[in-house]
């Protein structure tokens, strides 16, 4: 009996669905959209049969298999509570209840969890990734938004209410850029994808660079795989985004070390597949701002979950630490 | 039987040992010089011969009383290997081990545990003060520097290496004040005594504030009390050096929220004596730079541990949570 864990990944375009087995390879997935419609109720039947489906396949392939559970993330997802809550991306009105939604087509079947994708993901490095051999850890996304899952003594820290791990959300430049909350100076606004798009944005204007090959973009068109190209052809803006990046993440990433000395702090997500460009210089600031019983002591390093599936692997994360309890 | 927990308090001056019941009462003190010599065996030694004549005054005490064990609390105290490393203000040259140390003259009679000043006093608030009922809440001490103590599910935050905690490092204006540390920009450097000061000549400065009742003060001469008592007597300079600390101080706790999600965050210390004139404009600030799931939700709240005694009552709570595993 091979054991899986499915794994559903909520977003604001798509809600995708895969069953993992327990060295998190996906078998097998299916996307549905996430409704514009609002209603949820609907949406958790059909997300139900989506799931059932997607159980019968698996049921078609050759290897017998036992499900073990549903794990989700989500934004703005509360593991404590089973909802999600006031997801500015979601058509779904305040506070739904996914699990107990779930629950009701899957009444004694299986263990059902949700958190928020960043947690998910922390949680998925640890049971499939580079850290399952450590006890303390930070994982940091970095795509739209930064998004962050913390690991204390093995387990994902949610806080009083469900909510921990906003560190996107702490502020690096008092006053500084209008972050997507309406917050001024938070990391997310310099070292999301946006924020690496912005700071290319302020370099151009701040040294009149019409040479710069990044110079014939519109704002609307620049991404930071354009920023990463740019630099691998020497493009001195383009190094200069990645200096910068980096001197800001690593500003963060020393007041998370600060808070809870964690053994090592993953990065996931698109902009880290500039590799040096972004750990070389995220790695060096951060060990300048840190206390002497820091310095050189904590590593940074590359997720080892695949960019692709990584939100289904890492929801699916969640039903083998349900089952631990 | 009255069970005892000794609390012993290192400090750079003076070494307290303390006996402290179940309530959090402390029956019994002294207090020896922290030696200057840095003979840290001859130091043990002395240690050991107070802690036992403590014990035998104990027993000249009414009450019938059993001695469960001994909880230290000092400079870069760490918890896991039970040593104090690189203490600046210590005359002991690098690491030393404190807690075999003390084993070797109390063979095989106590718990004995060890951790730094500030996350004693957090899991003192957890055993005798305000966070009795508490699982997940933050303890900063602001005194001459600013310390804290994290609690998740209940248990202190070590973190991989023993160090965790260490916020009054995380970095509230880049490029801004020489902290104590080295670098620049910290916490510490706004929001401790010293920090208040150092805002108060700013303020003087920058206004030129010849009538302020804080204008005829040397820096050596001034101190945060004093700020406290020009503010109580309508001092503009001193005002505002309460509300500016308060906008620092609530920055750095926001951070803090963004990571872990507390359910209170206690304030101790000197300068937490001017209740609202610091607790209000730190609350207003928190909030101001929390994500709408976190505002209005987070309390802070005043320590419940003594000033006076903190210290102790703090170190002898690491007996009862020793215990308890």
């Amino acid at each position: 009996m091979k054991k899986i864990a499915i794994g559903i990944d909520i977003g604001g375009t798509n809600t995708v669905i895969g069953a993992v087995d327990q060295e998190g390879n996906v078998m097998v997935n299916r996307t549905i959209d996430t409704p514009k419609h609002g209603d949820f109720d609907k949406y958790m039947a059909d997300l139900s049969s989506e799931i059932k489906e997607l159980i019968n396949s698996l049921k078609l392939m050759n290897e017998e298999t036992e499900i073990l559970g549903i794990g989700l993330g989500a934004p703005n997802g509360n593991y404590y509570n089973g909802t999600i809550e006031y997801a500015p991306n979601l058509s779904f009105k305040g506070v739904v209840h996914l699990v107990d939604g779930l629950k009701k087509h899957f009444p004694d079947s299986y263990a059902i969890a949700l958190t928020n994708d960043a947690n998910a993901a922390a949680i998925g490095e640890m049971v499939y990734g580079g850290a399952k051999e450590m006890k303390n850890f930070v994982m940091y996304t970095l795509g739209t938004g930064v998004g962050s899952g913390i690991i204390v003594n093995g387990d994902l820290v949610y806080g009083h209410d469900g909510f921990a791990g906003e560190c996107g959300h702490t502020t690096l430049i008092p006053g500084g850029r209008v972050c997507g909350c309406g917050s001024l100076g938070h990391l997310e606004a310099y070292c999301s994808a946006p924020g690496m798009k912005r700071t290319a944005f302020e370099l151009i204007a701040q040294y009149n660079a019409e040479d710069s090959l990044l110079a014939d973009k519109s704002y609307k068109e620049l991404t930071s795989k354009m920023i990463y190209e740019a630099a691998e052809k020497g493009d001195k803006i383009a190094l200069e985004v990645f200096q910068k990046t980096g001197d800001y993440l690593g500003q963060g990433l020393a007041d998370t070390v600060h808070h809870l000395a964690p053994e090592a702090i993953f990065l996931f997500g698109g902009p880290t597949a500039a590799g040096d460009y972004i750990f070389k210089p995220t790695y060096e600031s951060m060990n300048r701002h840190l206390l002497p019983i820091f310095k050189d002591k904590i590593k940074i390093l590359p997720s080892k979950l695949k960019l692709g599936d990584a939100a289904i692997v890492g929801a699916s994360a969640l039903v083998w630490k349900e089952l631990e309890k």
